[in-house]
C-alpha cells in the first residue's frame, strides 16, 4: 500500500501541475502518515509542513508534530493561530482559561460537553442543541476553518498542491470539519480506516509516542475522538467494515451498531449532500 | 421561479434543522437577489446579512450593500476584514496602496494582471504561472475563505445556515475560490445562468444601480467578470446554453466557443474534482 500511495502522490501533483506539497501537521498519526508519505514522493524539498497550534491546544502534541518535522528534516513553520482567532472575537465565546491547568480546563469542558447535550456528537453532526452547544461548535470549527486558509496561502504562494490527513473512517462518520480540515486538494488517505492508518504508520516508522496517543481533534481540551464515538476506533472501523461488506453483525454489541447506523445517517445528510442546491447541477 | 425557491429556502431551513439564514452581501445582484430570496422565505427576523470589505474593496459596492440590507429591514452587521488580513500578512505580498488613487491602482493592477500571464483566468484555473502572479492567486483567494470562515463563525452561533450567492455560470466556469464563496450550505441559485439572476433580480425589484454595475467578485482593483472571460456574459451564456444542450454553433464565434470549451474542461478538472482521492470512496 505504501508503495502505491507515494506513486499515486506523484503522479497527481506532476498531473495538476502543482511543484510541491504543504501538509499541516497536528502531532497526529495521519498528518505524521501523510508527510512522510509526501516526503518519499517528492522529496523533502518539495514538501513544506504548517504546524498552528493555538490557546487550547496540547503542548504534548505541538513538541510531537516539531519533533517529527526535524526527524523527517522537512522545512516546516509553527505559527500560533491564537492572534488570528482572538483578532476575530472567537475566544469571546468562552471564559478566558487565565492560567488554570489543563486537567482543571479539561474536567470543565467534559461537564459543560455532556451537560449540554445527551449526544454531542450526534447533535453536532445535525446542528441542533441548546445556545451555548451552538456557541460551542462555531468556536471549535472556526479553528480548523482558519488553518484551512493559512495552508492554502502558503501553499498557493508556492504553487504547492495542500495534502489532506482525513482517513476513511473521520469521512463516513463526519468527524471533520465542514470547509475545514477536509477542504484539500489531494487525500492519500482517505479510503484507508483509521486502524489501517495506524498499520500503515507502523511501517513507516511512525514514533512510538504518536502511536499510543488517543486520537484527538485537539479543538476542545479533553475531547477525544473515542469520546465523540462512544466507543473504541476498533470497534468502530469492526462495525464499518462489516456493514460496507455486508457481513453479519451478530457478534457486535447491537447498541453500537445501531449507534454507527445513526452516525453514517446523519454525517451523510449533514456533511456530504452540503451544498443542498435547487436542482442536481 | 420566484415563488418556487422561496418554498425551496423554506423546506431546506426547516427540514436540516436550521433556525435562520446568514448571507454575505457583497452589493451585487447575485447577493441582492439571494438576499431577497431568504427575506420572502424566512421573513426578515430570520436572516442575518454580513458585509466583509477590506482594502481593496469598492467603496461603491459597500454602499450598494447597506442601502440594500437597509431597504429590506434586514439585520446587517458591516465588518472589515482588513485587521484579520494584515494579521495574517496578507498585506504584505502585494506594495501599500498608501493614498494612491483608484484609477491608477487600477491601471496598475490591469498591467501587471496581464504582463504576467498570457491568460490569467486560464493559468488561474490551472494554477500555473510566474511566482508574482501564483502570490496574486494566494492574494485574492484567501480574501473570500475568510469571509467563509466569519459568515460560518456568525452562523453557527445562530444555529443559521449559510446561504450561498454562486451562480450556474460562476459554477460551471470556474469563476468561485475554492473553499471560499462556494463553501456554504444551501445554493438556492446555482442552477441559474448569470443573466436568469439578472431577470429575477428585476422580478425581485433590485435597485436598478445593482443591475447596472459591471459583475465583478471585488478581489482585485479593476478586474471584472467579463474581463476574466474575455466576453460579456449574454455571449458566455448563449454558448454555455447551447452547449448543454447540444444545439448548433454555427452562428457563434468559433474562438470564443472553443475559449468556452477549455474554460469548462479546467473548471471540470481543476475545481470540481478536488479533492483528489487514491480510490472513489
Amino acid at each position: 500500500m505504501k508503495e502505491s500511495l507515494i506513486s499515486f502522490i506523484k503522479e497527481k501533483i506532476e498531473e495538476y501541475n502543482y511543484r510541491g506539497a504543504v501538509v499541516g501537521v497536528s502531532g497526529g498519526v495521519d498528518s505524521a502518515v501523510v508527510l512522510s508519505l509526501c516526503v518519499q514522493a517528492l522529496g523533502k524539498d518539495r514538501v513544506f509542513a504548517l504546524i498552528l497550534p493555538e490557546r487550547d491546544s496540547s503542548k504534548d502534541s505541538l513538541k510531537d508534530a516539531v519533533d517529527f518535522c526535524e526527524r523527517l528534516g522537512v522545512e516546516y513553520r509553527k505559527r500560533s493561530i491564537t492572534p488570528i482567532l482572538r483578532k476575530i472575537g472567537v475566544y469571546r465565546l468562552f471564559p478566558p482559561r487565565l492560567f488554570l491547568p489543563d486537567s482543571i480546563v479539561k474536567r470543565y469542558v467534559l461537564n459543560r460537553w455532556n451537560t449540554l447535550s445527551k449526544d454531542p456528537f450526534l447533535d453536532d453532526l445535525r446542528n441542533t442543541g441548546p445556545e451555548e452547544f451552538l456557541k460551542g461548535l462555531a468556536y471549535y470549527r472556526i479553528k480548523h476553518r482558519i488553518r484551512m486558509c493559512l495552508l492554502y496561502f502558503e501553499a498557493e504562494k508556492r504553487g504547492y498542491a495542500v495534502v489532506g490527513t482525513t482517513n476513511r473512517t473521520e469521512y463516513l462518520t463526519g468527524l471533520y470539519v465542514k470547509w475545514g480540515d477536509e477542504a484539500v486538494d489531494i487525500e492519500p488517505i482517505m479510503h484507508l480506516y483509521k486502524t489501517q492508518v495506524f498499520e500503515l504508520a507502523k511501517e513507516m516508522n511512525v514514533p512510538e509516542k504518536i502511536l499510543k496517543k488517543p486520537p484527538s481533534p485537539d479543538l476542545i481540551p479533553g475531547i477525544t475522538d473515542e469520546m465523540a464515538f462512544n466507543m473504541s476506533y476498533l470497534e468502530l472501523d469492526r462495525i464499518l467494515m462489516k456493514l460496507e461488506k455486508n457481513e453479519d453483525l451478530s457478534d457486535e454489541d447491537p447498541k453500537k451498531v445501531e449507534r454507527v447506523k445513526k452516525i453514517l445517517e446523519l454525517s451523510e445528510k449533514y456533511r456530504r449532500d452540503i451544498p443542498i442546491t435547487f436542482d442536481r447541477i
